[in-house]
Order: structure tokens, then C-alpha cells, then sequence
């Protein structure tokens, strides 16, 4: 059993348009690089790049909590040091959160000899959610462990559905803006009208029946959401235009990523996918906004131990 | 080209618990027995079994509005003449208008030279749904047509998806009362709380998931209707105890078969679906009021050319 180890935890998407609260995919890139040792007293003691301002008190800090649910869990004393090389900027709306969560309770389960199932790690990582937004969420979690899709059928029960899909790239752009989850939360109507839901429900179940039958044609009809995108992409300039023009160009479809301010179009081909980044550079750049865009794919496997 | 044809038509079981208006399926047995002819003349005439009296106005009976959107896309003079065999009992939330509607249409696609799609099929045969309730739903309609489990992702523009499943049996009772669809529809409620909503789409969908996977066990735990079931199940005496006694005796689940009366419980096993017709005539019998059961499968391949 080795004392210490890096693992990879990638961004992930949250929602997947219309999607919300069940459905999420992983990310070949970004992801942040964590380093997780064994002490040898009990307890956490936290460590971050340069760049971000993460909290070190454990019980604030999103892999903090993670860990600790574990360590209840585990029931010995036991002692973790956590490094965080930050690379997914928090509030991005690409997990930041919950690749820190679910880095840290993989690393911690792989340094106590697997003794966890990933459903198990599902459920520790949700307190780092609890600490994020105020909810504990797994639409992100979910994929940051298990990989590719993922569907959330009942997270209380928790009852998680790994989905496979064909090959698919993904083109993201973070405008350099804030969002935070708990304000894109508070924004939504706590009552739909059902023929709203109705439309809802029938894409959730076109894009699982297109990703499990290789449809890329029906993938791309059902990316719409009536019910959240309309109200929450008014936080995000741009966006009608960076779905449009995208669209236009041959992407698939896409959307916000998570509650945002990310957006996210998925394309079959990979030169479309490059396309897409440039007509979401070009809009940016019109707008004298900042951002920061990926060209990667759907990725597999999840938190990766290097 | 043959002047004559006789089709089964069979009945069809809408929403399949969590999918209102979106899922359905077809059933092995029963169906409804027609026979259509060419006539000499333009026009349409219908006669049916003295069991139940059919409007014989083509524009008010539900196969008869059916044909006149098929001519009417046809374009030519063209009669026909229509006998229908019910045997399935209007009412039963069963798909009886849809099996005449279904199989009016398929008939006389037939006798014309297949010159209709499907999905064409389907559009005439909603005209005879508004007939029969007032709304062109298509959740009976389309599995009558196309066999075996159907999504319909969006009805207008129309979207029809098969969707695969494993071998399922099938056992519906149906208790002689009478529920309107248009009442079933009007107790509903027009706004629905989001949370509810997510709950309905996460088993949405897991069934869809568990269908394509073969998978039995997420099929039964998808198998959970939060929003309508509990408003239209007040309409249904026994229906509790129907669902929670044939669960025990090892149903993968069920529910309401449309907007009921009758009800229906999906099964791994033949003798589970058996077991299940006995519960459901104890219940039945018990409560003194009169019924019909069937223990069948999923039928593949839909309106049957005989």
C-alpha cells in the first residue's frame, strides 16, 4: 500500500441541456491534479496552487468535507495531506467543486486499499457539494467518478445509471464572468407548467435513447431545454448567439454547463468542434469579454490515479 | 393489388407509469379484428359488431376521421369501406380508439400500395384521437402502428423513437367502471412543482435506460409516477392494493394503463404475470366489482396485415 499518490479529477458538465439534476458527462480535459498522502496523525491538512484562495479549514473546504464523510465512514483514525493544483476555475460552472471532491475521496479510497464502492464515493463527495452550493448535488460528482455519462435516476435514494454514448466532442467557452450555483438556483420558478415538463421529460428521453443507440441526429434534437435555459442564460451575455452560430456551424447542440456562465456545444466531428471554438472566440472577442475555451471529448474512467 | 384486407389491431398501454404522453406500448392481446375494402365509389362506410354501437358518421368515428386525413393526403377519389370486430372495450384505457384509428389507417395504406410511411400513419390516425378526447395524442397510437415500446420526443414536430426492451410479460385488468379521458385529463393539475418534475424525468429516464439495456431491476425502480398517478389512481377502486399486492408477489412495477380504468403490471417471469392475473381477480372479486384480465407480452411489428 503506497503512502501517497496524484490523481487526475476532470471538469464536468452538469445537466447536459435538458437534464437538470440528472444528467452529467466527464471531461478529457480540464482537470485538476491532486496529490493525497497518508499521515500519520488523524485528521486533514489542506494545500493549494498559488492561484486560487481555497479554504483550509477542513469542514469548509469542499474536499475537506468529502474526506471527513469518508473517514466517518471508515471509522479508524486516519489522516490525509491534500494538495490542490487548481486548474478549473471555480465558478466556471465545469465541477470545480466536485473534481475537488471526488479527486480526494478516489485518491483517499485508493490509499486505504479500495475498500469503497464508487457509489459509496458518490455519497461522501455530496458533502463537498453541500459545502459549494447548499446542495447536495451529484449531477457533477457522478461523472467526475464514474466517466461518461451519467444519469442520477433518484438521488434519494441514490440509484446512479452509467450511459454509454458514441463518440462525441465537446467544445467549451468560459466567459470570464461570475455566476455563482446558489443565485442560478434561486432564479428558477419553483412551479412549471406540465405541458413545460411534458416537452421536458420527452427530450430527456430522446438524449438517453440517442446516446445509448449511437443517434447522433436524435443527440442533437433533444438538446433543448424549455424550462431552465431560458431563465438562466439571460446571466450570460452571448449566449443565443454562441448556441446559434454554433448550430449553424454543425454542432450537434449544447448549452449552459451547469448553472454557468460556461457554455458548451456538442459536435460529431472533430473539425466541427474546432469551428465552434472559433465562432465562440470570435463572439467573446466582440463582446471585450475574457474567456478561456476547450476542444476535448467525453471522457472516460473518470478520476484518474497517475 | 388485392380490394380486400383484414388487420388485428391491438390494444396499446400510454404513459407506461412515468411517461405521460411520451411512452407507450403495444400489447400481444387483444386487438380489434377490421376488414377494409376498396369501394367503387369515394367515401367511407363503416359497420362494426353489435357489441358496442360505433358512430357510423365517417367525420365522428375515429377510424372513419382517420381515413378522411389519409384521403385527403391522397389526393385521388378513393371509398372505402370499413367493418370493425371490437374486442377492445372503449373506455378501458386500453387504446381502443387508437387500435381502430391505427388499424383503419394501416388497412388502407395497404390497399393503396404502401405509399405512407409510418410516421405518416400515425399523423392521419390523430385526427381519430381527437375524436375520441378532444387531443391529438399519439401515445397509443404510435405503438399500435410501429409495435413494442415507442417514445414520441415531440409531438409537434412529430419525433417517434422505438425503443428495444427485453422480454416483458404483461398483466392487465380491467375493472368494468367507467373514466373518461377527457375527466382523467381535466383533474390534473396544470402546474406541477419542479422538484416533482425532476423526480418524473430522473424514472423517465431510467426506464428508457433499463429498456435498452435489458436491464430488469432499473426498469422496476423507474417504474414510479409522482405527478399523475396520484391524482387519477383516486378514480380506480383497488388500485392501491392491486400495486402494492402484485409487487410483493414479485412485479417489476406498473401502474395506470392511460387514463385507466384498467391497470397493468410488467413482469420478468410468465409465472409472476400469472400470479399477478390472481391477485388482481381476488381483488377484484372481493371488492364485487366486474372485470377482465389478460396475461400477455409486449407484441413487436404493430397493426398485423393478416
Amino acid at each position: 500500500m503506497s503512502n501517497s499518490v496524484t490523481v487526475h479529477a476532470p471538469a464536468t458538465i452538469a445537466n447536459i441541456v435538458c437534464g437538470f439534476d440528472i444528467l452529467g458527462l466527464a471531461l478529457q480535459a480540464p482537470y485538476d491534479i491532486m496529490e493525497v498522502s497518508l499521515k500519520d496523525e488523524p485528521g486533514i491538512t489542506l494545500r493549494s496552487s498559488a492561484a486560487y484562495n481555497l479554504p483550509t479549514v477542513p469542514e469548509d473546504n469542499v474536499a475537506g468535507a468529502s474526506l471527513l464523510a469518508l473517514m466517518e465512514a471508515y471509522g479508524k483514525p486516519v489522516g490525509f495531506d491534500v494538495y490542490i493544483d487548481k486548474q478549473i476555475k471555480p465558478g466556471s460552472g465545469l465541477g470545480s467543486s466536485a473534481a475537488s471532491s471526488a479527486g480526494a475521496v478516489v485518491a483517499a479510497n485508493h490509499l486505504l486499499g479500495n475498500i469503497f464502492t464508487k457509489e459509496d464515493l458518490v455519497r461522501f463527495a455530496m458533502n463537498g457539494e453541500k459545502v459549494a452550493s447548499g446542495v447536495k448535488h451529484a449531477d457533477n460528482i457522478t461523472p467526475c467518478i464514474y466517466g461518461g455519462v451519467t444519469l442520477i435516476r433518484s438521488i434519494f435514494p441514490l440509484d446512479i445509471v452509467p450511459l454509454s454514448s458514441p463518440p462525441i466532442y465537446v467544445t467549451v467557452v468560459h466567459p470570464q464572468i461570475e455566476v455563482k450555483t446558489s443565485d442560478a438556483r434561486q432564479i428558477l420558478r419553483k412551479e412549471v407548467q406540465l405541458k413545460d415538463a411534458i416537452k421536458q421529460w420527452g427530450n430527456i428521453a430522446g438524449l438517453v435513447s440517442g446516446l445509448l443507440k449511437n443517434d447522433y441526429g436524435l443527440i442533437g434534437r433533444s438538446l433543448e431545454d424549455v424550462l431552465i435555459e431560458p431563465v438562466r442564460s439571460i446571466l450570460i451575455p452571448g449566449f443565443d448567439e454562441v448556441k446559434k452560430q454554433c448550430k449553424e456551424a454543425g454542432a450537434l447542440g449544447g448549452g449552459i454547463s451547469g448553472s454557468g456562465p460556461s457554455i458548451f456545444m456538442l459536435s460529431e466531428q472533430q473539425s466541427t468542434a474546432a469551428t465552434v471554438e472559433g465562432i465562440m472566440k470570435n463572439i467573446y472577442d466582440k463582446l471585450g469579454i475574457d474567456y478561456k475555451t476547450y476542444v476535448t471529448t467525453i471522457g472516460s474512467g473518470g478520476v484518474k490515479i497517475m
